[in-house]
């Protein structure tokens, strides 16, 4: 089944689905800031567009464009600023 | 705004959404056999998982792993098979 999440009133919605190597999720951000949490170990990817993001444990903001990723550990809290509909993929592992 | 699309009662979905270079989605097949029609061309990139493809006035079936991507003219109708779970990127350029 491929699930439908919508969150920050429907600023970011995203499809789940499970991959040969585990669970992710593609997703689109209409342009604001959100703050996101982890449950589990996750490697966001940028498909389009691009996103600054304020990781846990760090001060600054680093930009990521398309095709560049980041990781953020279990259980935290991070950033991200976008300025244009944004579409990412989030590998929970 | 992020539109959400869905085909094949649900086998194949979908979220709409404007980048810098123009309309895209960003979508999951389940695993089956499906025809699409263009009315635009396309730029299909497969983000995990992978597509087997039957492109139009081509008779051998091609298959694209993640990071790949094919192109189909507008106005045509392609045939993709997936085993498992397949994300991809659909550009309308």
């Amino acid at each position: 089944m491929i699930s439908e999440n919508s969150y920050f009133n429907n600023n970011v919605k995203s499809l789940g689905y499970t991959s040969a190597t585990g669970k992710s999720t593609l997703g689109v951000m209409e342009p604001g800031e959100y703050e996101f949490s982890t449950s589990l170990h996750e490697t966001m990817t940028v498909i389009e567009g691009e996103m600054t993001v304020k990781l846990p444990d760090v001060s600054e903001w680093v930009t990521y464009k398309a095709g560049e990723a980041y990781q953020i550990e279990a259980n935290k809290s991070f950033l991200v600023k976008v300025n244009t509909q944004t579409a990412y993929l989030c590998q929970y592992q």
